[in-house]
């Protein structure tokens, strides 16, 4: 197979990173392992164990359950299968703010439960107002995110936390993408600081581990056992996970990245992350453009179509919201020389567009 | 990390595998890709499209269309919920041998569905007369084993496709394990065969690529548009996928492995492993054992409960059947010195158990 995968220098776009020397090192060795057969592969059960532990320790949680999960939009499926299982009434709907990753749309329509979209405020926030006259008695979840993925924002979570409890409904954080970034913030988001019930929070983004390795953290395992399925022909005797068959190289990556790097090496990731975002957030308002402030490491900004569409042609790999600003994630990939030279073909293009201006002088 | 995976040369139990030199190469290479994110990752995305490729060469069909999933149990998944999105009443049921996959329990669970469990006949394959006496107007899907987890035992696809025509069903096969050693038997079993809509076919277990590597392959690529969610913040427009992120890694492996072994390694590689299968069969019937017959490379064999556990503390990762036979997997990496070295322990077990025996007489 001659084919080779393109480089990170030009991937601005990815929620995902290239792994720390640790967890690819882990990984490769992981490779052939799968923990979704503890009977036969108890090594990596026990390190997926240690994930969890580990994962507990990010989110405020000491007695921690759950399992290293496919990636956020499993963790958030499973959430949501979870709310489903112990719902009470026959049409339980979930309760989700328009900032919310699409994979709530994918369990709704899986797991056929009303999803209830609802508005964010100003400042790209789910609107407290819009969340409780929104839920209702028959709400089995309310979901807050914890690093939204187009503007990197964070839902007050205690708050929402309040009304979850005011409807008897669960509460789901998604820090998929924000989970190992917070800790280094003063946002209230984990279990510590609200009455979380369910969180997505994947060591495969922010975390620094290899594909696949999310995380699914619950307040108690009994939640798992919503999600329980009998496994007749393994010598385990359930299976909470979505998928069957698992990649031991996501789990032993995981252990492996959060050994090495929490606190200090995230805490570290963390700033190098946010300054670069300032920085850029700082450079495309020099140069007249519109920018939704980085609260976490994620610059959006009014880029006309056209400029978009340059700068994927120079190579880029940028994205846009569903408002059509260009998104822009600062991944520990992501290096000031890279900003820079991003910028610079930014300036590039603006000097050829504006020359007809010029010449209509 | 400390921490070192066990090695598999006592792994009797998987139904994965160590992947083929090449497929490990190829999946620490992409192993920082992201095949759900394909405007930021084309090259692996492009490496999908071959994926598809070379299994419908595989099974038999010409234009496939599909996906390199986590799993079998995310095809069997997929399946049972694109059958769900196709019917047309009210309360859609699958109708599934008790030989399937416990993922259609899952998938039954997950999607509210009901599923209607019917016998196989003496010979471990779906009883027709069962199938057909629970399947009616409201069966959404129809599904057969094409080797079965628990004995390696192919259903009567063809017949099955005949019954699910007379009720407007689809029919979903089930190859996961079986799909990289069946075009090397006179089975009927594919695409080719009978009038199949979808299929679990995975390079990670006989396929010899590395986890996580699964395969839905489906007749056409509408039958994926009943999956498909809009991503609203990605470049590709709609993701039909069960998971989101998803492994590179996993796909690249595939690939490679394919591109390695197909046809020629594959089919040695059966022809090796059912001969193990063969001997070890013909080694615990001259025990006194009694033993189904392996008719794709996995022996079940009757042995004692106490017999087992000995084993197992021995170091052999071994599992057991539902109706609680000794179940071995002759995966390409179990050789025929590791089975002659699992009967030699067993040997020295009964001659332990039967001395007390000889003494009584």
């Amino acid at each position: 197979m001659q084919i080779e995968p393109q480089a990170f220098d030009r991937v601005l776009s990815s929620m995902c990173t290239e792994p720390h020397p640790v967890a690819r090192e882990a990984a490769e060795r992981f490779l052939a392992t799968n923990p979704g057969d503890p009977g036969t592969y108890p090594t990596v059960a026990t390190l997926e164990d240690e994930a969890i532990e580990r994962l507990g320790e990010i989110v405020g949680l000491d007695d921690p359950a759950g399992y290293v999960a496919s990636g956020g939009t499993e963790a958030n499926v499973q959430a949501v299968r979870i709310a489903r299982e112990r719902a009470t009434g026959p049409d339980p709907n979930v309760v989700v703010p328009e900032s919310g990753h699409f994979s709530f749309q994918k369990a709704a329509e899986l797991l056929d439960v009303e999803l209830r979209i609802v508005p964010t405020n100003d400042h790209h926030r789910a609107s407290l107002e819009a969340v409780r006259a929104a839920a209702d008695d028959e709400t089995a979840l309310i979901v807050g995110v914890a690093g939204s993925t187009e503007y990197g924002r964070v839902d007050p979570i205690p708050e929402l936390g309040v009304i979850a409890r005011e409807v008897d409904a669960m509460l789901h954080v998604d820090a998929a993408w924000g989970g190992f970034v917070l800790p280094f913030t003063d946002y209230e988001w984990h279990f510590g600081h609200a009455p979380v019930d369910t969180m997505a929070i994947d060591p495969h983004k922010m975390g620094q581990a290899a594909i696949p390795s999310g995380g699914l953290v619950v307040r108690s395992s009994e939640l798992l056992d919503e999600l329980a399925v009998d496994t007749p022909y393994l010598e385990s005797t359930s299976q909470a996970t979505l998928t069957g068959t698992r990649s031991g190289a996501g789990v032993a990556s995981a252990v492996a990245a959060m050994e090495e790097l929490w606190p200090a090496g995230y805490r570290s990731q963390y700033v190098r992350s946010q300054n670069n975002a300032e920085w850029l957030a700082d450079a495309l308002e020099k140069r007249g453009y519109e920018v939704v402030e980085p609260t976490l490491p994620l610059v959006a900004a009014d880029v006309p179509q056209s400029t978009f569409e340059a700068l994927r042609a120079k190579g880029w790999r940028i994205s846009r919201t569903a408002a059509g600003e260009l998104r822009i994630v600062c991944m520990p990939h992501v290096t000031r020389a890279m900003l820079a030279s991003f910028v610079g073909d930014l300036d590039r293009l603006e000097v050829r567009a504006s020359v007809p201006v010029a010449s209509d002088d």
